[in-house]
């Protein structure tokens, strides 16, 4: 039997069904899958992924194992994985899993180790808390490992700080930085599925509510968008100020997250940064007020801060809503500031999902083709792969576009004509 | 104890901790409330629900009981129960509730049963089947009844046929008609659920699909403003002229749903009328296609002629989610085509409730106060509580507003000044 | 030679180029047209009109003399007189016209006269100031009236109040109660046409600024949706708290106008009503801040006022735009307060005034056909002409709609069926 | 006197009050004037400067003059000068002005002449039209220019077609590369001026038209969002999959043009390519269809090709607006297929040429200083520079926004940090 640690085999049915209704979704992945099945690039290559484990992630490990590869799969959020996809995995795929939803710390870094066992030659990260761990206290693992690729923008600002301290030890592929992924899974991806958390754990109406959003980076005005076709009244707050100016020009409001937070009814933060939300913030909140996260780690909203100003401890008012007390005043926190789309939702949609897995997939063999080459940086997919994957999304949507002709074609390249 | 047929009574905690989150968007009808608790201007009256059974119904319930009513609930539709929200009206509130999610139409009929022979004096109605059914095979309990109140679109047109008949037997409230019911409820509350709905039942993306909806109505309308505020790309079908060129207006593409069927990708029905989506339509939809309703009977998708077309029985394949099979080509039924947003979500948020149900209570107390000079025919709410109710949704969200000056209100009233 | 009043003859030609434009977009119109000239329906009736002298009144003109009326026109309003249309319609079609761009109140008022000198039997008003001359001060030629049709939101408010005072000596059809008239010219003509004309006067980007709009009627709903649109983030002041709250849950700012007049940098009002901006709300502005008015008559700023607390006289800076300065601080006024869509811009565009000027001619006609059965009050076209009308405009544009079923006819009317 | 070829000096006046309307919506702009006005960076400096002779090209003249240059300018484009503003640079500024509207081809190369004649230090350049010229046929002029500017995306790719080839002779600063460029004025400046010039050319309702826009780089995604905000069904065509992509996410169509020609009312073009618009594609247009550019050069619609399948000469039915016909079916073509926000109303608005210029000035500043370390490539400002420029037009705008906590800042330079 595979190795694992999963919640209950009992699950795999009816993961095995989700998987598949993922797959009708992702049909780019699905044409790398038919190739990966023939030509085998990843034959014998050891990788150990630490994702969120979810029909979209089921789906990439079985292309990877598909094009060769001996795969491990662990959680990279204790409270983000599907545990009948986990099941499904182990019992149908014969793929070691690692993860349980609602795991506790300790549990966590076990599976982390779990995926450090494996020794990796790829480890493929999500927040890179599979190489931040490698480099910190396993560094042994260090020596058969040929590269990396990493899904977040977190995890990239993580590993190009990393990289800028000469402390990263092997290459890593910012799949992030793909057009084809930050482009979309961040922005289309992350604006509904953080709605659609936020809806599912409160079941409240958007209409009309001041929805006040941490950020304006691809996540971030995903989110905003979303809200306010919603029917919110949307206000960001930002440190970078070409941000600010868009977010101003596209209509909504932009302050400092001290005035905010006196007027919000529901704030989101999707930063990548620390204490978004602050103490002085919750002190000014209007009472019931509702604060979710979406950024990668549940370090932007000061939990710890908000338990010290609370009238004792938090009560579970709904499933992943919890009530403190400021003074009397309620302020209410979903799923524990993790990801709120993962921990109330089901994470972003497969067919956004289908763009970032083929990044990883195809990083992974770029990774394998290419590692000899490469400095111990961090590296963006070639734009042609990217383009080449917007290019079967498209074709698999059955939208047609234009071709450039010759006269354009030449057009472009000449600089003599004129007015 | 209390009568009931209810799933289980162990539920009733935690549906209480959901009655009471409901409970704070509701602030209208707990101002109602409270001065019904002093007041008690329903002492005594036996009222007989037929409603969906959830937080917010729940809310109505003891806010009627507040009042002084004698109240029996049941549902008014077999998917939409919520078992934690009945088990906690039987336990903690002691009100008779006849309703378990997912009962078979017998059982559906028996519970109607169980309300009728509650003698009530009045009815309150989602979707006219207790005065339907009354009128049809329990006409000795018409011996008792004042009058109604009917919540839904889809109730009043039943009860205006009924009154146009002469077959209505005593006078009928048409909350649906209220303003502050059909422009809130149906288009923000339905807008948002639908779509709620659908993201939890398939967790597909919209950006990017084509959703066609059937109607342009209040309730549709507010599905195709969300959709579009979720990136989907909206096609309107309709029968009446004027609201096909609203939609067109409004940005929409608007064609006969023969050419829409063959170009959706996902088809929501919210009409009021039957078979929308038929079985011409079923054979020429794309592969993969997602069907689903949002009016109140789910006779508007052809189930019966779809099933008559598919190879076989339909499979589920994720919870909500049949595939038929037409010639291969799979076609995805959400909710079997029940109301979408109470079969697969929560229903409406409780702050568009709180003005729906306002509605009910006052409309509630208006009946007892006038039945005796009301005649057998359908009654909308007067006009200065229907504007009282926003006041006080407006005041309870802080939200200010202008007040005419003497200066302007004369000048309403005056007809000399001119250019 | 045709008498009139108008600005230079030798503008016939360019104008007859703009109406026959405009005629491209007036489809229903033009069907109209043609079966008025078959059938003669209006042969010898006089017909006074004070509109807006534009293109697509040029067309309606046309419409009525095809019909066999004998027609006069004078300017409803003295800066929205087109100068070149004036001249095509004495010049090409020998229709009276009395009616120079911007035109002193005198001249107004003389031009109004003529109207009435015509001795007409109907009277077609835009902001009924022929009906009310009428009435206060040419009593005697209320002898041959048998009707009247008014265009406008104000004008219907002043007719209503003439016909409550039992003041009202002739029966008027409210042209703006048509549906295809107030759901279409009010919302999508007044909405693009004001964002026109604020654009045309200052040149100034509407995105990232605050726009504030006083009202949420349908044409101030129209501005708040187009400026949205743009990237303006919108403010509503409202005293209609059903309309407030409807403001609200689309997804804008409401508040009193006095909060809004410190944060707003455009001001646009559309109530219909005097003052809304008024002497206090100056007072607060932000320096730049720019106003201008929607509503049909330049009583909604109070100008008066605003000169009293200014410096000295105010300043043309560009055409329709005049500089107040108060302590210093300016303010811009557009269009001295007049409709800035007709001072700065041209109008609603043709295809709405489309529907408008079809209810209009089809008006007269009712009239003609009816007025002995009705009383002196304010009447709506009927339901079935109105639907008519949308249905004309949906054939031309191309746009194909569905059709009840039999069964669906038979599911309508029948009450029996059920869950 | 002041040497110049320009319409009529008459004019000055009105365009002096023109240009200070536009100053106050300048800022930045301003604030680098008054900088420049106190350190003369420029003094001595020639700078020819071939751009749109608008308002806000007034006062980025106003501002180079202030650091001490000396200034020639002339018209970038032969349709788009506003003659009252070349008057007044000419008669209050003494700044040498060659151009007039609608000027013919051998009067633009004239004054393109002129501007090669002041012999420049540095050129500024709308479309590379300037720096083509000299490299093309006054090769002379290269030996005194140390560098130059460009606005556009159209001159960027020219230029870069130049560098790539080794023809370039002078290092170029791309303005249009930097951020506070191309994401302001690009996006929401070309968005609100196109479909300005649109209606104003014709005053035809967007609502319910299908408009489709060739391109979805930055200008071109602009006037799909304006337009849709206009109420208009947007269509974009692409030859890239990755824009093609977004598009469709964003919830437009997308289609090739051969079949978005076949249903579209409006076409609108900006993609720096060559015949967007072609023969095949007016052959299957709609009776009526309307036909813009928005690109930089007259090339993107082939009017030729247009000409030769027409009946006839075109004839001009509105200003602006000319009627060609392919066997009786009309198709009106904008603004000769010029530049339609120029050409038709009055370019962008001042508050995003606001950043744009801010940019030519220190751009200008820029090459003075760095020229000699330069190679002749392309160059983008520093980012400091761009950045400082969106943190001015904040602060302008009064808006505020957040800064890095000292906290903040450790955490994203850390790595250490996990889950």
């Amino acid at each position: 039997m595979t190795e694992h640690d999963i919640k209950d085999q009992s699950l795999a049915t009816g993961g095995r069904f989700r998987i598949d209704w993922a797959e009708q979704e992702m049909p780019v992945l699905r044409a790398i899958r038919e190739r990966f099945e023939k030509e085998k690039p990843l034959k014998g290559l050891r990788v150990s992924a630490c994702l969120h484990v979810t029909t979209e992630t089921a789906n990439l490990m079985r292309t990877l194992q598909a094009g060769g590869a001996d795969v491990v799969l662990v959680a990279s959020n204790p409270l983000s994985t599907q545990d009948d996809v986990a099941a499904s995995l182990v019992v149908h795929d014969e793929i070691p899993v690692y993860a349980i939803k609602g795991e506790d710390d300790e549990t966590y870094y076990k599976h982390l180790s779990a995926a450090i066992d494996h020794k990796p030659q790829i480890t493929m990260d999500d927040g890179a808390d599979l190489v931040s761990t490698i480099h910190k206290s396993r560094r042994e693992a260090l020596e058969t490992i040929i590269g990396g690729t990493e899904e977040t923008t977190t995890g990239v600002i993580r590993l190009k700080a990393m990289a800028k301290d000469g402390a990263l030890e092997f290459p890593v592929i910012a799949v992030n930085d793909s057009d084809t992924k930050h482009l979309f899974d961040n922005r289309y991806g992350t604006g509904q599925s953080t709605i659609d958390g936020i809806v599912r754990a409160t079941n409240i109406l958007l209409a009309g509510r001041t929805l006040v959003v941490g950020g304006y980076g691809w996540c971030s005005r995903g989110i905003a968008n979303r809200a306010s076709g919603m029917g919110a009244n949307v206000i960001v707050t930002e440190v970078n100020p070409m941000r600010a100016l868009e977010a101003v020009m596209d209509g909504y409001r932009v302050m400092p997250m001290t005035e905010a937070a006196k007027v919000g009814d529901i704030f989101v933060t999707a930063t990548g940064d620390i204490h978004v939300l602050d103490t002085h913030h919750f002190e000014v909140m209007k009472p019931g007020a509702i604060v979710a996260n979406s950024g990668h780690f549940n370090v932007e909203i000061n939990l710890k801060g908000l338990r010290k100003i609370s009238d004792g401890d938090p009560k579970l008012v709904r499933p992943f809503v919890e009530e403190y007390s400021i003074n009397g005043r309620p302020v209410y926190v979903l799923g524990e500031g993790r990801l709120i789309n993962l921990a109330a939702a089901e994470g972003h949609p497969a067919s956004v999902m289908d763009m970032s897995f083929a990044n990883q997939a195809l990083g992974a063999e770029f990774m394998m083709l290419n590692a000899e080459t490469l400095k111990n940086q961090v590296y963006t997919i070639p734009a042609d792969v990217d383009m080449e994957i917007a290019r079967l999304k498209l074709e698999a949507m059955g939208v047609g576009i234009d071709k450039l002709t010759e006269e354009q074609e030449t057009y472009l390249n000449q600089w003599q004509e004129g007015t």
